[in-house]
């Protein structure tokens, strides 16, 4: 993690990266549009080497990986078989006096009194009534009405209350004006909705900015100057059903799909619905037969993409870290069921801490994840996220969704990121590492009708040479695995064992939709994280010895945006220049090289150190042979120390391409 | 272009990239969705090979372009500044009688001769006005109805012959009855809207067939058992009011935005809209600004960007070359308008025919944009596209958007490509590059307020050192073409001429908004020319002489998703496959190999031909030493010419990583 840690870091970070052209907000010049974020030229270096990285390492250097690059729209009955369109999303709650909208689940607990009415009533209406008779206005004051009506309960309540008003009117009213005033209240009170408001006060404020709270929500509902009605109180604990704002009573929570909507075709019409994408995951499934059936893989295998995917997040925050355009990196790893291995190998191994190494044939899902786990570790340390930069969060059974086994997030220790109960910080999800059974393909099989199967000669095999009591145990443990799947996944009862037992006997003759581990890893939170990790602040002394601010940005030279800067030490000397222009033309092949000539060469490095360049390489007079015995030597600066080398011409491409691998 | 082109060429490259997992059908297990396509594993690294060799040949390259990377929902004013919520849009009408719909400029222009109602009346509806004077049904039979009303012009006209018809019943219909069935036949005549419709037969098609299909059309509007009034013809000639299916009249055409639109935020207000951008070139000119504050970059340069964009195209077609969602890699390089570079360098360069060479300061607009088209079609070159294979197309003067110069399109010859007049496959675009002035900066500073000026020290200075006659001239010139533009772009006849003598006032001061050209490319529709343009079919003798079909990818070495495959000679001699293995592992950290040991040689040579893998490598006992003079050497095969040649393992990687440069 980056040093020193003030309260403002991030506010420094953010500002570097738009000075810089790191990131910028999208669409800035129009005032911004929330959630969405640039990447300016040294932040598309950046990504583009951290998402190069990742594919060549997760899929070009795997022999048991291959890749996919699907659309962003798909078929929206995909979101449905994955539970998107049902599940995927956040309890919303408006506030009913200024319709502000709320995460259900983000507002802070409140206490105090509940004020409550049960409706309004207009008191220009009634007088209205008061007027058709041609009685002054004061025959029914506000004062009157209050104490007539105000304390009303029900609606009963209130037309016994005008009733007893009027039987005391009988006395001094003509009967024709009572029944036309009887009869003008009860049209008013006719109009009176079961208008419920509740306004929470905190402890010790005036019960009258409750009422004010009340009288301003029905008036704007129509109730011409109302007259609130049935108050009474409650004591609240923790409540978050308020605003806290201004205690106004909230919707109840409703949910509010994540997924962005859209139509597609030249009608709009509810058939033609079509959401982006939530995540890149599903199109691997989608996929997963084509895949199979043409890239010649056995399970175990993987399908790797990057791309991007959008949710409607209702509060994007942390910068780039929860926004709602983002990119993913994701492999699908398919594996055999255990019992698969069991048949197979009459054992599944069961990992012990740390990597278990190289991937044998006997692991079970087990190994198998805590390998993904330790394989993404150590990838982050690749690109200079130490081991101490990084949290870790294994999912409890009651986070977990009902068909994974397990989930491990790798989490990035952020300036942003809240501490736990201990004092730590725990950090924020950079990745998460899933086993999650065969929920995905089978949901596919189930609503597309086609198979997910996947045909395993070597099993088929094994089950024709197992013991039958060991084949009976295997099976029955099968069943009940699956029996407890369709249970969970809402088959109905009638259903559940058949299936089982189908699958079971499907198993028997080598056939299973295959079980998968996920690394899912959020390609714009680990830009963040480099970023944040890289930022560098140090006092070092200038030329004249006089201490001044240094920042930088320490990236791993692997994922650096500009691996070199060139430099002539004086811009005004032509052989300088082109003796650098030549070393500049025999680097740029081969990596991305920034010549600057421009400023006193400790701007120049300044400049760099800030873009995280690595290295520097400074064209001198020496260079050109003024001290002979350094001709054609160049120094060679490294960003992290300050320190300065000479080397000769001749070896300055390899020593890089080696400092760069 | 690949031969033999038959008439299924497409489908046979359709099907090849299929089965070998080029391109799959998106969303295929669900139906498909139509417009988009999903790149398999192979078609994935062919993609990212292209897009690679884009960035790395357009920006990192390069010193004058930087990258960006932009997000693909972008605030929605970005589209009205382009235009493209007002006019980025087809025109489309709906068949009355199916509601199919069409894009008006699509429909085949129909003869013949239209049939036309003004309306209808139900039959039904007028029998149940007779039966409420308990007169016989036939009182008013269907031919009555018929010779009575049909023939109605107008409104009036149908109740003057309703008087008429009930004159004649006067006779022997009670007074009562008779106002009755009068009243009752008024009301049915009173909703009797004014429907009109017509249907289109060709010559010789009996009349019959226009009113079956006029009553289909009133029967669906509610009326029911309807009875047609007011027929009359007209002769049609090349009319695309009907549909070509049924004769129906359509809709008149409605612009259709192309933009597919979603909601941003928790409420789905329309103030909440936002588009999926139809293409990535807006993001740079809104980001214009920050990155020329970023970049240190001066003017001429570019900025550079890869991603998706959408477009609800209403009739997808040709595989992947028209489709929904695609992805396009776009430079926009921003240059001095001519009168800076004249006012600088005294004249601007005019170009010669072919490529103009390094690029020069004194470079006005035709020169870079000669530049340009040039170093595209060498990029096309440079990845296996022939001159041949491309067509051009310069835009003429009414093909032109108002605000653009000129405009040169790089084609294709596509299978599906039509012929021109002359009987010559002229081809479909590829990349269009466009000289489109300063209108986009314009247009963003017009409707951000934010200024989009670029300060030139050189034109200050030039502009100070002129000669008063020549700087007013100049002023002059410039104040003219500003004129032109201001007015082409919908500026109040009050504003143009302030505007432009202000514009050219800045200009003397060094100030301008920069103009740009841009190379804008397809990267799906450049993927599907490199397959179209691979497809090879060859009739080859197998081992044993007899002619056997061979389907070759001929990729170019440099974006071949495979670049080597490795072969082991026998699969079950574990020292042949440890010694490939070795090779594999050489190979594999500098490209992408594919290491292979089943089935009989030939198929595997066969296999990586499909794929179009340039090179293969196989492992026999001669490498092993069973000739001792060719211990360590391998055999090198080259897909094109299925030569084989014996190489050491020494030489092998280099000469390798020479073939593939």
């Amino acid at each position: 993690m980056a040093e020193p840690k003030q309260p403002d870091l991030m506010e420094k970070i953010v500002s570097l990266c738009k000075r810089r052209g790191f990131v910028f907000q999208s669409s800035e010049i129009y005032g911004g549009i929330n959630g969405f974020w640039d990447y300016g030229p040294l932040g598309a270096e950046l990504k583009r080497n951290v998402k190069e990285l990742w594919w060549r390492t997760m899929t070009r250097q795997r022999e048991d990986v291959v890749g996919l690059e699907a659309t962003i729209i798909m078929h929206p009955q995909i979101w449905r078989a994955s539970g998107h369109v049902d599940t995927f999303s956040d309890p919303m709650c408006d506030c009913l006096l200024t319709k502000k909208r709320f995460r259900a689940d983000q507002i802070e607990p409140q206490s105090g009194t509940a004020y409550r009415f049960w409706t309004a009533v207009s008191f220009d209406a009634l007088q209205n009534a008061a007027l058709k008779v041609q009685a002054s206005a004061d025959l029914w004051s506000r004062d009157k009405v209050i104490a007539c009506l105000g304390t009303a309960k029900t609606r009963e309540e209130l037309h016994d209350r005008v009733r007893e008003s009027l039987a005391q009117a009988k006395g001094w009213m003509s009967e024709e004006h009572l029944t036309t005033f009887h009869s003008a209240i009860e049209d008013v009170l006719s109009t009176v909705g079961d208008l419920e408001f509740s306004v929470l006060l905190p402890q010790g404020k005036p019960p009258e900015s409750a009422r004010r709270t009340a009288l301003q929500f029905y008036a704007q509902r129509g109730i011409k100057d109302p007259v609130l009605i049935g108050e009474s109180t409650e004591k609240i604990e923790n409540s978050t059903r308020f605003n806290p704002d201004n205690g106004s009573l909230l919707t109840p929570p409703v949910p509010f799909n994540l997924m962005f909507k859209t139509y597609v075709g030249p009608t709009a019409t509810e058939a033609d619905v079509a959401y982006l994408r939530p995540e890149t995951a599903q199109a691997i499934f989608a996929q997963f037969k084509n895949v199979l059936d043409t890239a010649r893989q056995k399970v175990p295998f993987g399908i790797g993409q990057i791309g991007k995917a959008f949710r409607n997040e209702v509060t994007p925050r942390n910068f780039t870290f929860r926004s709602r355009e983002f990119e993913q990196m994701e492999l699908e790893f398919f594996i055999k069921p255990d019992e698969a291995i069991e048949a197979i190998h009459g054992a599944v191994i069961t990992p012990g801490p740390g990597h278990p190494g190289e991937p044998q044939p006997a692991w079970g899902w087990q190994a198998w994840h805590q390998y993904w786990v330790e394989e993404r570790v150590r990838f982050y340390e690749g690109i200079g996220l130490s081991r101490e930069t990084l949290g870790f969060h294994h999912q409890t059974a009651e986070e977990l969704a009902h068909y994974a086994r397990a989930c491990t997030d790798i989490l990035f220790k952020f300036p942003f990121s809240k501490k736990d109960a201990q004092g730590n910080v725990t950090g924020d999800e950079l990745e998460g590492i899933a086993a999650r059974g065969d929920f995905d393909l089978s949901q596919h099989q189930r609503h597309s009708g086609k198979p997910m199967e996947y045909f395993d000669d070597e099993l088929k095999g094994a089950f024709a040479k197992l013991a039958e009591a060991k084949k009976q145990e295997l099976l029955e443990r099968f069943t009940a695995v699956k029996r407890g799947d369709f249970t969970k996944r809402g088959y109905k009862p009638e259903e559940i064992e058949t299936k089982a037992r189908e699958a079971a006997e499907r198993l028997s003759k080598g056939f299973y939709v295959p079980h998968v581990i996920e690394p899912s890893a959020g390609a714009d939170r680990l830009i963040l994280a480099l970023i944040c990790n890289a930022y560098r602040e140090e006092m070092i002394p200038d030329s004249k010895g006089t201490p001044e601010l240094r920042v930088m940005m320490k990236f791993h030279p692997r994922i650096a945006p500009v691996k070199v800067g060139v430099f002539p030490l004086l811009k005004n000397r032509p052989e300088l220049v082109a003796k650098a222009r030549q070393i500049f033309e025999l680097l740029r092949p081969h990596m991305t090289v920034q010549f600057d000539d421009a400023g006193s060469i400790g701007k120049r490095y300044a400049r760099q150190d800030e873009a995280g360049t690595p290295f520097g390489v400074t064209i001198d007079f020496d260079t050109l042979g003024e001290k002979p015995e350094l001709l054609d030597t160049v120094t060679l600066r490294d960003r992290d120390t300050t320190q300065q080398t000479r080397v000769t011409i001749g070896e300055l491409l390899p020593l890089l391409l080696e400092k760069l691998r």
